[in-house]
């Protein structure tokens, strides 16, 4: 997926020098092979239950149409958590029983975009209930429904992407989930027919989703009292990657997610009437590691730090400023030089925050040097802004030696393509 | 500008009611009156100084061309920091001598187009002044230039946005400035005219501003031992606005800071050979309190917290999520309804620190209410991004009893117009 012959960086059988040379910089690069393997982990981990667990890619990771074409030609369903997303996810050809509508906050054209779409949705409030059966009623439709229920699980990761606090904004309150499923059941336009919970992102340690299975169980159980008919308890997403390349051993992989969430799963449904599916949103696990950032060094400055700056920064790959997220850097034409000194990696907008990497051991870096920012394939492009009028980049698919233009960067006229001016100030 | 009638906010004469029923929502709406009160407010307050003081708006802030074409109007320059925001200010009706080009991080191609512009530069590392002088050459052009220094000095503002700490990315460490100036005087191309710093964002004590400024004449002092003959002091901008409604005297006006600054500045001019004109960079206080964003209420959930889930977060208002930015909320319907109960207002978007209010204090809200959030003028739009494939919102400006779109809303199409699905995966 990613090497190094005769000092540059290669994404499979392409040099990055290629890419630059073609596409220019800053640009955005996935390896299909590096995808491909990422699903075939998913798929291999959860083959022995054929027909009894279904993947659901979680689309807000990344949602390039030729990516979202790769994942549901290996069977998978989708995430969405907008009209947005829904509309991607179909034309990135998920089959529509199997995309989930998720989201806290759907509009009423939303809902309605949704039921015409015949795809069930994950209900997040009463409020949403409501509007969900009238919307149905109207266009003569019945929906399958799950609730987001709120496990009240701390899933360990940063706060901003922890979803299962007790103070979250996503779910019904553990207390509430009951009666609103039974409120549900009654409810014409809207059949319940699943739970879902989420408990958060970058996760790195498998107990809280088995506790999370574990409590959505005894909800499963409840409900079926009342006449549900369950066919998927989705156990969300968030699984971590190895951002900081630790190694294998540091972030744990869907054969060991599968082998710790099976029994448990086998064991709550064998106390159940019905015969739910496990439904899975695996989203960074998939992309995360595919794809690199390349930008190139327009200055270096040895200040009280030694800088360098180039022309990536928060506008392409927010997650470092927002997060304080790691990403793994090199230089991508000086793969076999040794590091030798210590570097800043400043992007070009006009905030100090504006940090890709902070005291970097690197080689010796010069302008027009081309830096690797690894494992912005999640959250990436996704998050992508005009800031500081800056056009967002271009983003390109590599097959073995061959590369595709996947994105087209974006030029000036592009920061003012939706603008319009009245005529009294022309 | 922002009023009350019959319990609707009203933005100038015309109320959210009708704005909200011609446009939707989410929907960013500026007052003319709004912003030509706070470009008024610095003209006066530096109208004893003519052809002395420059104001150069930062563009950064909000680059909707309608809003430059009004602050050019009024005689501003402009501060860019990338070649999109040059090309902004030349759409946006800004003098090319008034337009300083600055930014740490220029790509070849941007000091290319900045050279043709005939635009000064604010340069911040040798490195950008080597390609500008080798560019000016090529371009047979001669380049007014000024060094951004960084003045070592705190500005007592978020970390993210104080950009003159010693260890900030941006410009030349105190101790080499007057040899980058010798360099530049001898090099062929660029001619050291100006001297440029800025201290920060959202600063509400003018004492590092004086600060600032004095050290900058020490500067200038020295450089004219070289021969630099000084046509520019550019001091930044940075000016704070008062998000928390705490009243006038919670935040600077121009008024206090011409007051503070001009004695300096004269008293600095005196100690010079030559006569330059004062510079200042205002953005977030010509631009911040003219704006609202709209958004609609689509569920109130009772959860362990009371949430209101609108259609707009962090997508388009990031600085709550990124700043923990503190921002005023309203019911723009309910105006005259008393508060009475204690809500976090809650966006679409899939992370749970997508909040933009915490624990307001509102009257009963419900669904489809209206929510006016302050202050949203400056970087607002600028930050927004499509992420969670939400599709950005129309920008409206006001002026009198007449409201005009001077952006269109982005339709689904746009989350796809630059992607390309190469044939084999269609």
């Amino acid at each position: 997926m990613f090497s190094v012959r005769n000092g540059w960086l290669f994404v499979e059988d392409v040099s990055v020098k290629e890419l630059v040379e073609s596409y220019g910089t800053p640009l955005y690069v996935t390896s299909r092979a590096a995808l491909e393997s990422n699903i075939e982990a998913y798929k291999e981990a959860f083959k022995d239950f054929p027909g009894k667990v279904r993947l659901l890619y979680a689309v807000k990771a990344n949602n390039n149409l030729s990516i979202l074409r790769i994942i549901s030609s290996n069977g998978f369903g989708a995430d969405v958590f907008s009209g947005g997303e829904l509309y991607l996810a179909l034309l990135g050809g998920f089959p529509r029983e199997y995309i989930l509508f998720n989201g806290n906050s759907k509009s009423d054209d939303e809902i309605r975009m949704g039921v015409r779409s015949a795809v069930p949705f994950s209900v997040d409030s009463i409020d949403e209930l409501y509007t969900l059966s009238e919307t149905a009623i109207l266009e003569d439709s019945e929906v399958r429904i799950a609730f987001r229920v709120n496990p009240e699980i701390d899933a360990k990761t940063h706060p901003k992407i922890a979803t299962a606090l007790r103070t979250s904004k996503f779910g019904i309150p553990w207390e509430h989930i009951v009666d609103v499923y039974r409120t549900a059941y009654e409810l014409p336009g809207v059949e319940p027919r699943g739970i879902h919970c989420h408990i958060g992102s970058q996760i790195t340690d498998i107990s809280p989703f088995v506790e999370a299975l574990q409590k959505v169980f005894q909800i499963a159980r409840q409900i079926e009292e009342i006449g549900v008919e369950l066919e998927f308890i989705d156990i969300g997403g968030g699984l971590g990657i190895d951002y900081e390349g630790k190694g294998a051993e540091s972030t744990p992989t869907p054969a060991q997610l599968a082998e710790k969430l099976l029994p448990v799963f086998e064991d709550g449904v064998s106390s159940l009437k019905s015969d739910p599916e496990l439904w899975l949103e695996p989203g960074r696990s998939i992309v995360g590691n595919t794809t690199i950032l390349l930008t190139k060094v327009n200055a270096v400055k040895k200040s009280y730090r030694n800088f360098v700056a180039v022309d990536a920064g928060f506008n392409l790959l927010l997650r470092p400023a927002m997060y304080s997220a790691y990403h793994r850097i090199v230089v991508a034409n000086k793969m076999d030089r040794e590091a030798e000194e210590v570097y800043t990696i400043a992007g070009p907008i006009c905030e100090s925050g504006d940090i890709l990497g902070e005291d970097r051991k690197l080689p010796k870096v010069e302008k027009r040097d081309v830096i690797a920012i690894f494992d912005a394939g999640a959250y990436g492009f996704v998050m992508s802004s005009q800031y500081n009028g800056r056009t967002r980049c271009a983003e390109v698919l590599v097959e073995g030696s061959h590369h595709y233009l996947i994105r087209e960067a974006e030029s000036y006229g592009d920061l003012i393509a939706k603008q319009k001016i009245p005529e009294h100030l022309l």
